[in-house]
C-alpha cells in the first residue's frame, strides 16, 4: 500500500537503527547524565555554528509546548497563523503548558504570518493594559504547515517586528530540515542569526523514532527548559536513546539528504497532478506537502483504491511525501489519482 | 565499571532491539492507529485477563501525571507515603498536571503506606469542607521506592479504604514486574481484582527504551486519557515504536524473566554486604532495590573507587540492580565494598 | 464632570448602602452561613421561579472564569463571539480557570452569535479528535457587548444547538437585568426556560458594590462551584454584606427599575447624537450602550472637553449610560458633542 | 448570642460604613483609576514609612494565593508551617495560582516556624535537582495561626535563611494587625525592614467587609500582581469602595485601635478561663485567638448552650475575639464555660 498520509508513517532509515544499536551497547547514566547526550549537545553546537542548549523531548507537541512555556507567561499571548499547529492540532497544550496564554492568530495566505498584519496585531493586543493578555511571543512554522517556507527575509522581517514591540520569538520546526533543503542556507542563519530565541528542532518526522528536541540560544532560558521538562514528563531516563538518534540525523547531514528526497519527492508527484484538469493544487509546493482539490467523487474513489491520504472533507486532500518515497509509489499515486478521475469522468 | 545506580542504566534486551527492527519494516498509520498498537492493547487484555485499556506514554513521570490527571480533580487531594515518586521526585508533576491538587502525604515504614494511618488520614481530610482540597484518590507504589512490596492482602485493605471513602486508587507501578516477580502473582490479581482503577505500568526500568503504560481498566477513563495525553504532549506520533516494546516486554513473560534476575541478584548482594558488620541494610530487600548505610568514609571511598551507586548523602546509599547485574558485578560491587570498608578500618 | 465611561462609574443606589447598614446591624457566621445569605438564595429562587443556587463573587471575571471552569474541561473548547468580554477582556481568566481550554471565536455581527454560524463551528470542531480542544460549551453575552441583545427566540435557537451538540450554555449576564429591561421577559424565560446552564449574574454595574452571582440551575453543579469559588478565592468571609445586596437588588424589582432608567437614558441620548450627521452610530441601542464614529479631531476635542467616555481610537466611541444618568447629563452630553463636532466644521 | 466564632463574624465599624457613604457621594473611574484608590496608595506608603505598591483583593486567600503566584514558580516550593492557612485552609490555592508549585511543610510548636528547621529543609530540597520542587519563597503567617506572634527578631533570622538560600519572603498579614498591636512595632518594622518581599495585609478580620491587600515593596513585581489580579477576577471594577476602607482603616491608626481591643479581649477572656483547673490553655495567648482543651462533655454542652465558638473535634476549642468583643460578651463566655464544665462535674 502506497501511504502518504503523513512523514510519521514512514520507518527510521538504517543509521537511526544503527545508531539505537550502538547506544544500547554500554550501561549509561539516566537523565541526560550520559556521553552520547554531550555528544548531541556537541553535535548540534557545531551544525547551530554556536553553543547551543538541547533538550530532548519525546513528540512535537511536547517541544512546542515546552518551548511556548519558556517564551510566554501564563498571563501573555503569542501570536500565530490561524492554521498553525500550536493552535489546530495539539489540542490545547499552548494554553495549558503555559498557564493559560491566549494565541492570537492572524489569516495566514499560504501558510505564512505577514509581517504587517502581526505588526498590527501587536499594536492592538494591548500592551500594559491589565484586561489583555499580553503580548509575549511569536510562533513561525518554518516549514509551514500547508507546505511553504519563509524565505531568510522573511524570518528577519518577522523577529524584527517582535523584537520592536518586545516579544520573543519561537520557531516551530517540525519540519526544519525540509525548510533547509529548500532554502539552501544554514541551520544557524534560519534561525538565531535571524533572530530567533527558541526552536522545536523536529526530528521524528525526518527521521527518528520519537525524539525533537527544544534548543535554546540562551544558557539561563535552556537552564529553565530542563528544569521543565522534567516536570512535564519529556525527559527520557535512558535519555541515550534520544541522544544517540540527534547525533545520527545530523552526522554526515543525513537529516537534510532525507529532506532532499522528501521535498522531491513531493515536486514531481506535484508535477505529476498538476497534469490533470481536474486536480487544483492550493499552495506552492516547497516542501513535502501538496494541498490539492478534486471532484469529491475523485476523493472518495482515492480513499476506496487505498491509496493512504489525508481527505480533509469533500474534495480537499493533503499528500505528504517522506524520505522513503520511492519514485514508484509516485508513479503509483499518480496512477490513482487518475483512474479515480476518470471514474468521475465516466459519470 | 559496575553501574548499580538505577535500573535504568541498563541497556535494553535484544529482544527489545529485534521489536524495534520488526516495527521499523513497514509504513504504519501514526498516532496509535496501527496494527502494533493493536497488538499491545491485545496483549496487555491478555496479561490482565479482561479487557483493558492502554495509553502508552513516554516515562514515569508523565504515566504517573496523566493518571494523577484522570483520578484527582483540581481541588482534590491524594493521599501518599511521604517516599511516593510522585511527591519526591517528579518535581511537581502531580500538582501541575492535575490543575492544582494536593498531596496529601503520610510517613511509611519501608515505604509502605499503613491502612490505618490512610483511614486516619481522609477521615480527617474535610470531606465537603469548602475550605479543604477534597480527598480523591490515594497513589501507592508497588514495588515501593524503598525496595519493598506491598502483599496481595495489604493492597486490598488499603483498595478497601480508598473505596468506603469514595475515593479511587492509583498503582504506580515504575517496578511493576519486579513486584509481580517478588509476590508471584498475575497482574490482574495485583490490580484490578484487588482494587487497583488506574495503572502506571513501568516498563523502562524493566526492558524498554522509554515507553510506560497507563492502564485503565474503564473505557470511559481511558478515552479521557487519550485526550489528555495528546494534549500533554505523551502521543507518540511513531506509536509503533513504543507498542512494540510493550508485545516484546509480555511475550513469553520476559518482562517477569527479566525482574526476577532483577530481584535476584539484589538479594544476592544483600547477602554479601550483609556478611560485613559495617553495613546496616535499612529495608527487607524485596525486589531490586538495597538502602544501607556504611561508615561516611567508607561511603566516599566507594565513590572514588568507581562504582556507580546511588549516594544519598553522609553514609547512606542506594542500590538498584537490574536485569544484566551479573554474578561477576555483584561479586565486583562485593569486592568494592570490602575495599573501601578495609580503608575505614586503617582510619 | 458628565461621566458616561461605562456604567460602573455610577454610584450605588441607597437601596443598596441601607442593605449594607442593615447587614451591619448583627454578628454573623462567615463564608455564606448566615441568615442573610440564606435569604439571598431565597430571593433569587423567587425570581427565577424554581430553586437555584447561587455563588456569589466579586467580579464579573470572577463569575464568568468560575463559570467557565464549571462547564469546560481543560481539553475543552468554548464557542463565543469575537467580542466576548471571555476572550477581549478578562486577560486570558477563561484560559487559566478552566485549566487551558481554548475559546473558539465566531465574528458576531452586532455582537451576536449567530445560530448557523455555531452549528457549523461546533460542526468542524473535530468531536472525538485528540488532537483538537473538545467541544464543551458556548457562552452568550445577554445584552451583548456591542448593547444589543439576543430574543427569547434567539436563545432558544442557539442553545438547541449546543444540545444538539452535546454542549452546555452559560450565560455572561453582566448586563443582564438591561437585557430583561429590554425584552421585558422574566429571568425564569431568559436563562433556564432557554435552555441556559449557569448564567453569570451581574450586580455590579446594575447598583452593588462589588458583587455578581454565579446562578447554577443544578444543585451538583453548584456543590462543585462552592468548592471551586472557596479554591479561587472568591468567597467573601463576610458573605453576608454581598448577599444584602443581592436581597436588596431584586426586591421590589429594583434591578429592572435601575436598568429602566439606563436603557431609556441611552435610547435618548442616542436619539440626540442621530440628528447630528457627523455621527454614525454603529450598533442598535438595545440596552445601555451607543457605539458610535464622529471625524477623530471632534473624538479629540470631545476628550479635550472632559466629557468622559469610552474612546476606542480615532473617531470610535463607546458611551455607556447608567441608573444614575439623568436628562441633564444627557443635555450635556449632546451639547458637547454639538460643540466639538462644531471646532471640526470650523476647520 | 455570644458569637466567639471567628473575628469575621464582627460588624464593621461606623468609621467604615461612613467611609463607604462618602465613596458613594460621585462617580469614580473603574479599575482602580479613581482617588480613592490612589489615596489608599498614599496612605499606605505613608503608614510603611516609603511607597508601597497596593493591589487590592476581595479575600485573604485571593490575597496569598495572588502573593504566592508573584513568588513562586510553577515549578517551585514555598516553606511553611504545617498549620499554615495557605496549606491547610485554602482548599489548594497556593498549588492552583503558581500553576502548581509544592508547599513545603514544616512542624511549628506554637505556630511559629523554626530558623534552624527552616535552613536545614531548604538545604535539603535539591536546589538546581531537576527531579525536585525548586526552593523559591517562604510564607510566615503574622500573628500565627495558632495565636501567637513572631517578634522581629524572629521574622529578621528567618529572612535571613531565605536570602542566604536565595529565597523571597511573603508574610500573611491576615490578622497583622493583631500582631502589630501585640509586639507594638511599626509596620515598617515588621515587614520590609525585616526583610519581607510580599504582605497580605489583611483588612477584614479586622475592619473591613471584604478587603484585603497585597503590598509590594518593589514595583516591578507590583506590576505583575496588577496584571494578575485583574486576570484571576479579583481587582473590583468599583474600587473606590475597597479602596475607602484601606483609607479609614489605617486613618487614625484605627486599625491598631481594633487590634487592641480584640487582643485584650482574648488576654481578658483567657484569664478567665485559665483559672478552671478543666481548662488548658494550648498556645500563649498573644493576638485574639484562645486554643483550648476542655473535658468532651463540656465542649458539647457549650454548644449546646448556644455560645459560638469553633469546636476542632473532641474538647478541642478555637476561641477568636473581635474588636466588638465587649466586657459583657467575656463574662458570658466564661460563665458558658462553667455552666459547661459543671455540668460534667456532676457526671
Amino acid at each position: 500500500m502506497i501511504n502518504l498520509y503523513s512523514d510519521n508513517v514512514a520507518p527510521v532509515p538504517t543509521e537511526i537503527m544503527e545508531a539505537l544499536q550502538e547506544a544500547n551497547r554500554v550501561s549509561a547514566m539516566p537523565y541526560g547524565a550520559d556521553q552520547t547526550t554531550d555528544q548531541a549537545a556537541a553535535a548540534l553546537s557545531m551544525v547551530f555554528e554556536r553553543q547551543v542548549f538541547v533538550t530532548p523531548v519525546p513528540t512535537g507537541t511536547a517541544a512546542n509546548a515546552l518551548s511556548m512555556s519558556l517564551l510566554c507567561r501564563p498571563y501573555g499571548a503569542v501570536f500565530a497563523t490561524d492554521c498553525a499547529h500550536i493552535h489546530t492540532s495539539e489540542a490545547g497544550a499552548t494554553e495549558f503548558f503555559t498557564g493559560g496564554a491566549k494565541i492570537v492568530t492572524l489569516p495566514a495566505p499560504d501558510g505564512r504570518l505577514g509581517t504587517d498584519a502581526l505588526d498590527d496585531a501587536i499594536g492592538r493586543a494591548g500592551k500594559g493594559q491589565r484586561f489583555r493578555s499580553q503580548p509575549d511571543a511569536i510562533s513561525i512554522t518554518n516549514g509551514t504547515e500547508l507546505g511553504t517556507v519563509y524565505s531568510l527575509a522573511a524570518v528577519t522581517a518577522l523577529t524584527a517586528v517582535a523584537r520592536r514591540h518586545g516579544l520573543t520569538v519561537h520557531m516551530d520546526g517540525a519540519r526544519f530540515a525540509n525548510a533547509l533543503a529548500r532554502l539552501g542556507c544554514s541551520p544557524a542563519d534560519l534561525t538565531w542569526r535571524a533572530g530567533v530565541d527558541v526552536l522545536s528542532l523536529g526530528m521524528t518526522k525526518n527521521s527518528a523514532t520519537g525524539v525533537e528536541a527544544v534548543v535554546c540560544f540562551d544558557e539561563k532560558r535552556a537552564e529553565e527548559a530542563a528544569h521543565r521538562a522534567r516536570r512535564y514528563g519529556f525527559t527520557y531516563s535512558k535519555m541515550r536513546f534520544a541522544s544517540a538518534q540527534i547525533v545520527a540525523s545530523v552526522q554526515n547531514d543525513l537529516w537534510r539528504r532525507l529532506a532532499v528526497q522528501a521535498n522531491a519527492a513531493a515536486s514531481k508527484l506535484a508535477d505529476g497532478l498538476r497534469a490533470m484538469p481536474e486536480v487544483s493544487i492550493l499552495h506552492p509546493v516547497e516542501i513535502n506537502h501538496i494541498f490539492l482539490t478534486v471532484p469529491v467523487a475523485a476523493a472518495e474513489a482515492l480513499l476506496a483504491h487505498g491509496l493512504r491520504i489525508g481527505h480533509r472533507g469533500g474534495g480537499l486532500i493533503r499528500i505528504v511525501t517522506s524520505w522513503m518515497t520511492s519514485d514508484e509509489m509516485i508513479k503509483g499515486a499518480v496512477h490513482a489519482f487518475e483512474r479515480a478521475i476518470a471514474t468521475t469522468r465516466k459519470g
